[in-house]
């Protein structure tokens, strides 16, 4: 359009192709040309970036989401699958005699597989919960100081939704997937496609690698880990407050050890920031899974000492709620003990990954 | 046929219909109907299910070495692709100023994935090469005692070469396509079909869930643990005859901390196995986990000692067996290091999953 709102010769922008990718079909992303074409400058000149990081940052949160989501419904997927399923029996002796075989929910490693699926997409959905709280107490909050913190937490946790619910929600569905044995690799059972359709949460609006340098590089030590320093305070004050519940133990003592573990990762790379910035990047994955399973521990605990509040007040949820205490139970015994080996991850391997030459690949 | 040997009538089987599968697209699998066909029994009556079990066997072994073929071509493709893909400047400052950015492969979680990958691949063929070993022995050792102790090896060693392979090469897979960013999710540079391709090793032929039954339940704790006894003995003997050199500390004490928790989680699943059977099906994965890390680094800490023979009495490979040390160091710190949590998972995370009510899912 001419500056006088006449119509004008045509942009010369045209979309050469369709792309062909492993998923997400229903999202026709095309190679764009531009040769020749006429921009307008949308705000104001070397402000683009900073313009793009306000859309980026909702979009991390979203793409987050949508890792979430698709670990939910195949999780739902296998789950129906699981009960329905017949084969075999389970080794202590026929749970449905009256049937030609057991269904495979009664299987260890199908319990296993699915219980995993349910912990993570639980405590992921209290994190995301957190997390849309945070935004609003940033925006709304009427004490500017609460405001602040709320923003540095929400700065904080922007790439652990994005990052780790992605990493994690793509295992989700590699497992969901594989409780279908032979026919989770068929494509009318449809449990293929949420495989191929969560692994772009893995890579767009910058790939999990940038994200865990952004946790490392730009939240943890920028601003001498203010953001940092504020979310160890609120989980060192949910354990002190719970350290004396017996019921709580189990809870309090996975979240100290991961917690204790992730503080001595954020020290050695402070330390190590200065003498080789090289290593922020060598450990930045392992450190963003470490911070990961951390928070959702964090979460799982919370969720512990609520279910448990309600169970003694009594409740008309006694099953939903005791079904949060075995799945915390669970989160625990499985998912918060990994947290010792990222750790030793993170120390062991970074400086060793940065000193090699090229020629050792 | 008729059994005059002149053309009878042609049997009823037939192809209904091609199966829409994620991958392997070279392989067209059809659904069969049998209704009214006539069958040849191969064989004698009812030892179907052992003839199945020799074709079986082998065909195990193909699966992982598939698993692993795919893991090595992707890594190749990673590999070339960081070195000639240009984008943003190594942390610590431009690694190649003349160019108009540094190849990924300055990055440190481009290297922790490259690394990572081929760690996994060179471990995994050496254990792959120590298999076929056996087998050889199991059928032409001059010795009956040696050809049966190389048999019993080989049996427990099967559901790792196609279980454990599989899963983490799968992984690997899926780290090489995330080397490449958002090309890695298009089709035409050929990752993402790796990916789909590889998925399959961990279905068919027993899912891996069926490998670590068979691991747990018919190899680890069948004739009292001998072929497990057998192998302890070839790591132990390993670890004395290594214990006073130098050089190779960080290889032994790597071996003998993934041993050691190997140990005490077989320790575990003996004495349960009778009380709560379903126990073994629970603890199966992560202990197919722990024992594929710990057979890895048996591996490894056996190449670091070749690769040290070899460096001191001189060789005109130095390169290559100094890549063999650094890729065992490698290993060791960020590989073996998951032990400790798979022997936590499986000593926590068993009993609840076993116990818990279907309601609970």
């Amino acid at each position: 359009m001419n500056s006088d709102g006449s119509l004008g010769a045509p942009n010369t922008l045209y979309a050469s192709g369709l792309e062909h990718k492993m998923g997400i079909h229903g999202n026709s992303t095309c190679v764009m040309v531009f040769e020749g074409a006429l921009g307008e400058l949308v705000g104001e000149p070397h402000q683009g970036l900073r313009a793009m990081f306000t859309m980026m940052n909702q979009a991390r949160l979203g793409v987050g989401v949508q890792g979430l989501g698709v670990s939910e419904i195949a999780y739902q997927n296998a789950l129906a699958y699981a009960k329905d399923r017949l084969q075999s029996r389970a080794l202590s002796g026929a749970k449905s005699p009256e049937k030609a075989a057991d269904p495979i929910l009664v299987h260890g490693d199908v319990r296993r597989m699915l219980l995993s699926q349910k912990a993570f997409n639980e405590g992921a959905r209290a994190l995301v919960g957190q997390q849309a709280l945070w935004l609003d107490e940033a925006e709304r909050h009427t004490d500017p100081a609460k405001a602040k913190v709320a923003s540095q937490l929400a700065a904080l946790f922007t790439p652990i939704v994005k990052g780790f619910i992605t990493n994690r929600g793509f295992n989700a569905c590699v497992d969901a997937q594989q409780v279908f044995g032979g026919h989770g690799y068929i494509h009318e059972w449809g449990m293929e496609q949420f495989v191929r359709d969560c692994r772009i949460a893995l890579i767009y609006e910058g790939t999990n690698g940038i994200q865990a340098l952004d946790l490392v590089g730009r939240k943890l030590l920028s601003d001498r880990g203010a953001a940092m320093l504020q979310w160890s305070a609120l989980v060192t004050e949910f354990i002190q407050s719970h350290s004396t519940n017996a019921a709580m133990q189990p809870y309090v003592s996975g979240l100290t050890d991961c917690a204790g573990d992730l503080q001595k990762a954020s020290g050695y790379l402070a330390s190590q920031a200065v003498t080789n910035p090289d290593i922020i990047g060598a450990a930045s994955m392992a450190y963003l899974e470490l911070f990961g399973v951390t928070a959702l521990a964090w979460m799982w605990a919370r969720s512990a000492a609520v279910a448990l509040a309600a169970l003694e007040q009594g409740t008309e949820e006694t099953a939903f709620y005791q079904a949060k205490l075995k799945t915390a139970d669970f989160y625990m015994a499985y998912w918060a003990v990994q947290g010792r080996s990222l750790r030793k991850q993170i120390e062991q391997s970074s400086e060793l990954l940065t000193s090699l030459d090229e020629s050792i690949f």
